[in-house]
């Protein structure tokens, strides 16, 4: 396909051209089953292979240890922000969160509607430019878990070291999931929406430490219990077949790569091509991020002016470079950089950027 | 494709040869746009028509009223079993439910977690082969909401008649989902998941009617309020883009064929055919469910002994007839002809009974 443009958009994903021509090749009779995978049983023997390799495939690639289940959930991280507190907490604890942005404000939200919740360190001092050193969090006694953002997709910070805070810790991961190797044992519980770094839209994916389950609440509906769906390898009720088949190509593609430390040292190379530029350009563009906590995922920043930046947006995308306008609650431009995006793009987004400059700056 | 087996399997379903081949077609290319439609932001343009003409065509079709809302949520009709008792029960309300089976009896395990709920009709006493009369129905003041389930997939039984009880009723529809008209105003809210008869597996499409979301609970988290879903024509967050494309596709399909009178029609053609060699087999199959109630999704039979149900099962499977191994839970056999199962499927299957007959009768 010669005419695949550049998808900096910040989710759903560009997914890899190969894993897309073989879901294709195979969609409407899956390996000669005389069926489409999608119209098969989820108890057939066809798809337990495609699910049980797409849970340790996944937990070899991001090196979860043995001692976290991995969970296939339906309605994305948001259901997540509801499902952490039902199932931890109760009213003899304490949940901390960290205030870090948009979707770390959407989780807290939740988790108030569901016991005693309290911000740990509030980032709207400093604008949601920065994540917290350990110093700074504020933690109280009873504290059953810290639950962090480890990248906030809308302000474009991270946490470039791990939080090491002394309880638990519980993170979202949707926006750089699966992009970076993790510290297990400070976490009793990772999860994140699929649709940025892994697959298509639909599910969340969720890690859970297995000696917390028993501990967990009981007095929740059915799909609410991790408990159930840890039991049941995740086919409680039908999953997301299809999802999770795309899933396991595209952490196939991840493997073939090298992993990890190779998926890593890609999305590193192709922040600092951008954040480059940005910094080369003598504040025509400006990143307004703390140079430490910059996304490796999303990259924002701002040119002078909104008619500026409408100009810039609307040139890149005749250059078919897409996706490039910052959240509307924020405004600005963001060049999101999932695991999928080719190295190839962000150099062509770097020299429009540069080009632009020089016709406009 | 001249070798796509018959898969009278229960869910995921069956969809159109031409919708999967449609589907293949645009996979990687989504009309010349330079990407996958499962890789496009969920606000584009692109995507923004699929959704839209997904939702209005959905109505359309199943012959909606316009004082209904119709949501895409995540998590199947199990979700639902938490999420209607979770938004409509407060403490001083209470809900009926029919207890008709496998999936009603999940709906009111559920229910008690979050409210005040009562069994109107208890099937265990006739073994669950009926749906009750409206007259056997014990309802009693302050009932919020009846709950029944349209059709039993394991059962076998649907309700012939809908149920006039008096207060507002909320139905699983999961297993007969738009295969009939519905009295839509005898509803408040209608649900099913839609892995059987409109699309791959991974959502529930729920239809609420709008003047009752403004008295919903509101201290629920974000995804579990159907009142978030309605307000942001569910594009509060990532939806399951993959799934509502394929489903609008089938809903094209449906209506291309004429709409739901030719859809039922088509539904009690296939269900006749089975029905006839059943009860015309002088008991070599046999059907328990009582005639009236007879499901037309899902065809459930008995031979004599476990022994010849293997042995009809193993050459029926040798015969391309696959998926007819009764639900774990029951035994037996059972044959699921969801909308998209062709007529011929069925009419082979009857001629392999007869066949079957003969030689072991």
């Amino acid at each position: 396909m010669s005419n695949r443009k550049c998808n900096f958009g910040a989710g759903p994903c560009t997914l890899p051209l190969e894993v897309l021509q073989q879901a294709q090749q195979e969609f409407v009779d899956f390996h000669g089953a005389g069926m489409s995978l999608i119209e098969m049983s989820h108890r057939s023997k066809e798809y337990d292979s495609v699910h049980s390799e797409a849970m340790s495939l996944a937990k070899d690639v991001f090196g979860t240890p043995d001692d976290f289940e991995i969970l296939f959930l339906q309605g994305g991280a948001t259901l997540q922000f509801a499902m952490v507190p039902m199932n931890f907490l109760k009213p003899d604890n304490v949940a901390a969160y960290v205030d870090s942005g948009s979707w770390a404000s959407k989780a807290i939200s939740d988790a108030k509607l569901y016991g005693n919740v309290y911000v740990a360190w509030d980032g709207s001092e400093c604008n949601y430019t920065r994540m917290p050193a350990d110093s700074e969090l504020e933690l109280r006694d009873g504290t059953r878990y810290l639950h962090i953002t480890s990248n906030e997709t809308i302000g474009g910070i991270r946490y470039a070291d791990w939080p090491n805070a002394g309880v638990p810790m519980i993170s979202d991961m949707s926006s750089d999931f699966m992009s970076r190797p993790i510290p297990w044992e400070r976490f009793d519980l990772v999860y994140g929406g699929v649709q940025k770094n892994l697959a298509p839209s639909g599910m969340a994916v969720v890690f859970i430490r297995k000696n917390v389950i028993e501990e967990l609440n009981q007095d929740i509906g059915a799909y609410l219990r991790y408990g159930i769906h840890a039991k049941s390898l995740s086919l409680y009720n039908t999953p997301p077949v299809f999802t999770i088949y795309m899933m396991l190509l595209v952490i196939r593609w991840m493997k073939g790569l090298g992993g990890l430390p190779v998926i890593e040292r890609m999305a590193d190379e192709k922040a600092d091509v951008l954040y480059k530029v940005i910094d080369q350009s003598g504040g025509f563009f400006n990143c307004p991020i703390d140079e430490k906590y910059r996304s490796r995922m999303n990259i924002v920043f701002r040119l002078r002016g909104e008619e500026l930046e409408r100009k810039f947006l609307s040139e890149a995308g005749a250059a078919e470079l897409i996706g490039l306008k910052g959240h509307r609650s924020v405004g600005g431009c963001r060049a999101s950089c999932y695991n999928a995006l080719p190295k190839a793009c962000v150099d062509t987004l770097a020299q429009f950027m540069r080009e632009f400059q020089r016709v406009n700056g």
